[in-house]
């Protein structure tokens, strides 16, 4: 259950409102990078954790922080969309430019939402819950959790760098800092239980032995000449200690596949009702009686 | 460019054709984590990546292979479906259960590809290509490759354990290898790179002064009763050696957003045109003409 | 800001976990009608709130409340999902039907979550926030409000009456009482803001002279013998007060639509390159030099 | 089944044809708040209709006007893209200010269309037909078609606003006109089926004893400090006049929610196959064969 | 502008109620072979249609009988539902098989439509309007009419062999009539204009001499062997009567793409500021000031 | 199994680096007339293929070509955006007019990718798989491949004449060859079938007589002024060489449909009870006892 005060976790302020920089932020919001995604993908983390309490409170103390920051940034785009134009006139006349604004601007900002945030990205595409991953594996999880907070400081500092709002960047150097925080702990999870060693290959939970274990540390080459591009990937011991990088050509150990012929009744082409499209259908339905189906 | 040699990588055998493990297949095939995802994921990082040549060809060299990994999952969806029924009469008289079989297929394996693959998930959702992150940095990315092998490798061992059939534990026995092998040389391209320290935190070309860096590791409370949950994330080395973990009780450093009136002419209610609700329409208008807009 | 005490707000009990059921509860949780969509709403409604800031505290604390039912309905699915089958064999000797459970459930309850919930509906689509209508126009937003608490009580009530587990019926009681109220409190704030007379038409801030008022307060009639569908809105005073029903048979006052003929260099065939298809696209270039395109 | 005659329900003119306008256009026909969805949810309303005749025709009748509003804002669209720029060159050349057109286009004006609409939204999203609200319940479709034309005719009135074309307000006068009457119609037909009191709460059909009463006119405060937002929703008699309105402290009723342990062949870590983490897989193993699962 | 008398097309009875056959019917509504889709693309093309009237005519004629054949399928899935159970004990009664009705049902037609029609296909995907194909180019469109009628036939073909109840097989016998003559008139339409030697390649308004001729009939070999699959496609006069079909082996012409290294404020890794990844960042950015950027 | 050389298939040269340039190319990539549309839908159209292998291999080759167009184009993009302003400062000093870079980027190719492909279209709406038609009829699948051609050509023809880079012009010439040979071979594939005469109607297992033949080739009018748009398809032999065109008006041969009462527990509103709306809600429940459901 949860609990607001309806205050900002850091002051949200903007000196020069700017709808262009307002689009920009909304992948911040609802971009697969954005806040949106990293709060839902922690809560559902949270709500179907199994195992051990503790990764289920971090989890779940986290995400409610990440509620605070789509927060402050919904409040940053309708902040930047202060005066911005409603029609082309007045877009007109206040750009010498000629329309500049209305054209760089998300244009949902004036017609959807009367000058405020979307939960959208900054191409106006909508957030959609697929991108929350919440994998019933912690170790895999957390590494979608490094994923998220990689690509999140990726786009925060992208924003920081493209606008040159004084309360922009400084709301920005809080949430590149708190992405920074979020990195490191869930890295910070990882080795709490236990590393590389003890958490690869995630899961770690089926027997090794059950894999086709001759292809678990082999570098395939598919480059059409055989060569292989080399680093630390190709030789030495791998990064759990269990095996030992090699290269290897990859070479097809299958054949060439081959479906059944199409079932008369299936909706195809008689041509398809046999390999090599000779064979009238009767032949096919004789067939097809055979096989009794 | 591209070639290919119509063989299969693995052999692909089905001893006793499931269309319900047909479906499950599906989430191999076109789920968030399965191999169209990889495919492009890693084609787009390889085409985008800027800097050294050696991952551009890492990443590409893998890509290729994954084409490999679709082209072995349809053949098996498309070898469990032989024999599926097409009609209820059929479905019911081959199952003395009643209906048991449509009941559980993917019904567009017999309506839309005539018992073949569709690229989508086991829940018949379509594949949407914004499950690719390239985000043109190449730490982030490699998390997010680590990540999707990981639930790669997750989603490959539970069909494993889903399924009786020899030939796709045998096939499926070699797709967790390879996952195995590619969560390694993920992590081992991250190390090429100098590990966590060098790399973290992502990007790393970002000044860290530049960022509130007292918030930079500190683990925030958001639990209301001030208590925090603890572990390697609250005390200690930060994972990249550059700061000390610490717990914070999160609290409010921003007051409450207050945003302007609406507009009278931006499509809101009257009663919204001023903070009470009480001024008129008028008076905000005059407001408007005030602030010049 | 947002603060949890990681508690639910009313008891989640399962007393006999049924995964088929687990399914039918997930489009409480991310279908349309579900409560990502209604705390997402409201905390966009809230964030974007213009005017008298007791709309927005009103929407910002409505929201939180929502989290804690998408917490509730997660733990539902989960518990749901206890002791549910990973595999064909165990589902098979499971249920005499014959694969009965994994038939009926979402498959990626197993593939995807390890029993846990996902952010999608019953059929495995995940919530996409386009859903979140957050106007602008605070009447506007009372009403969609009011239909997704309507939808959401009507799905509620569905769900209630399919189970037969006394713990679900106990916790959607619960959640049912919730949406009564929900359904009033949004209708309290149209009241609150003055009722139909003065909310309507939404929005009220355009002038209705501006508007065709002609065709304000007719139900057209697009029946082809001419007949119209009669009621209360064919006749009586309109339900803002401001004018009277009246029934009228739709004619059109447009004549056919007539585009200009595609340019030759636009990527159309020749023949569209005039009207009458018959003129070769020498004279159509023309003519587009002559229109000085 | 349904007619035409081709021609349109009222006159589309365009003075001054303008691409960034056509872009803005594209809201009214595929947006969330535009006629595509309107027309399909009235028909599926219709085609679903179960109980009373009449309001199935209410319902097919505007279904039908609404496929005509499509028409006119497409050919609103194609009219206002005459003329547009194919080139960057012919853009350049055009607009002093340098490529401000098809900077501010729907860039699939010219790549997708050759100048006509899409069944997109202003963004260039596609309209997705998960918002044809068609619950089975008439009158919380009734409250979504309110929804639907509250938010239709504040886009409308925007979009009105944002134009200086002659004829393009002299065609949104109309529609606005119509959306004034279709919020009149469906806010008639819920007083046609008895007004708030014969239809609150939605459904009226589920027994109210069977709802958690004590919570159904609780207006639940969810601030930190325990104040809770006054108004209309906190005191008087409840909208369906059957309870009281009354503010209350929201706290936990349930505990922390605690799921099982993860099986071990579920795929997820070692670690999280107890409570603690601390116990080994085998000692879970041989819970799971005593739990016989 | 459009009419309807609010009957039926064609007579729809349903002998023996199936849900699992109204989930199939879905397909056929809201599915990429779907009616929706055929209806909607048929508008469109007509809304933006550019050159000769009667074409414009021949796409909204056909497009108003479409909407006709929504209302048929959506009847039927409604009929079908009738009886359809509500609740797991009534499901279990009803079907010795136990719970087989409810598994192989689209769970939404009882929670979110109450035994009605969804704008869904047959996995509850709701139908989006990106596969309305109206491209502006004639030619292309009515290709892409053919497609759409073709598949739409072949879903319509396995619903017939799918169902036994006698009035379903008639009402798809209707429809697949219809679209047997659907299929006749586009490519009659594409006769209309000039057939195969006028209208190839498409769009026939590009000036053949500008594309790489040299490669315009070439039939392109990838197998890594060398070899070509023959056919009709690698020898003989080409389809449009222009060219030479002849197999060519596919050789790289270009060379190894090679990008420009990252800027160093543009959120990579430091490692990527250079080509070879050893040279500083320093440098680069020295290079970047050079380069005036 | 696939392999690569790492080298473009053709050179790929941007003289002018355009980023809006780049945003139209992003069509050709992620739009529904690009790329990895037809590389997808070749490769599971050749997954899939039931018959002669000759098809499959034809349609396996030419997806493997495919998949080297994405990488000429991701490519295409990359260089057109270097250079491309990363601030908002940046953008204004380049840009006399002010800020018209970025107002027409993506600005996700600065915020997402660093200056790098998108597998999205040109509004930033990414790729999904629901565009790959492989419904296992090959005549079907040939159709959409012309479409999907024909779509392609257009497209590619419109970037040609947009741009004015020769380098682009160049790339271009060589994808729209590709484009010709493509339209030729697929048609080519259907003539290799036998043509129009022993393919159509799709699809051509199903036989004729079971279809209501009497409408299989009547062009149905739907004008309300009972005209009918005649054309090649009112008249003279079906291209199918098996009936004869001719015109009729449609008339409805069904009712108006008229579905059950909803049922009392199915969450409807009481009014729903009944057809007349007046009976009470016990009537109803009895009713539903006589029916036993």
């Amino acid at each position: 259950m949860f609990y607001t005060d309806g205050k900002l976790q850091f002051p949200v302020r903007v000196e020069r409102p700017n709808p262009v920089f307002a689009k920009a932020l909304q992948q911040a919001i609802g971009g697969v990078e954005g806040e949106i995604r990293v709060c839902l993908q922690y809560m559902f983390q949270a709500f179907g954790a199994r195992g051990p309490a503790k990764y289920r409170d971090l989890l779940l103390n986290t995400a409610t922080e990440e509620i605070g920051h789509i927060e402050m940034l919904a409040t940053a785009v309708a902040l930047n969309l202060e005066g911005a134009p409603l029609s082309i006139q007045e877009d007109v006349s206040a750009d010498v430019a000629g329309g500049a604004v209305l054209n760089g601007m998300d244009m949902r900002h004036v017609l959807s939402t009367g000058l405020a945030a979307l939960p959208s990205d900054a191409n106006g595409v909508p957030f959609d819950a697929s991108h929350v991953y919440a994998s019933g594996n912690l170790a895999a999880d957390m590494y979608s959790n490094v994923c998220a907070e990689s690509t999140g400081r990726v786009l925060a500092v992208r924003l920081y760098n493209m606008t040159d709002d004084p309360g922009m960047k400084e709301m920005l150097s809080f949430l590149i800092a708190r992405d920074t925080m979020h990195q490191q702990q869930w890295l910070a999870a990882i080795e709490d239980m236990g590393g590389f060693e003890k958490n690869l290959p995630i899961p770690n939970s089926f027997p090794q032995e059950k894999e086709a274990s001759e292809f678990s540390y082999a570098y395939f080459g598919h480059m059409v000449d055989g060569s292989i591009p080399e680093g630390r990937w190709t030789s030495g011991p791998s990064m759990d200690g269990k095996g030992e990088f090699r290269p290897q050509r990859s070479e097809p150990m299958g054949g060439k596949p081959s479906l059944a012929p199409a079932r008369p009744d299936g909706g195809a082409q008689v041509a398809q009702s046999s390999k090599s499209g000779t064979e009238g259908m009767l032949g096919q339905i004789e067939g097809a009686i055979e096989r009794n189906i």
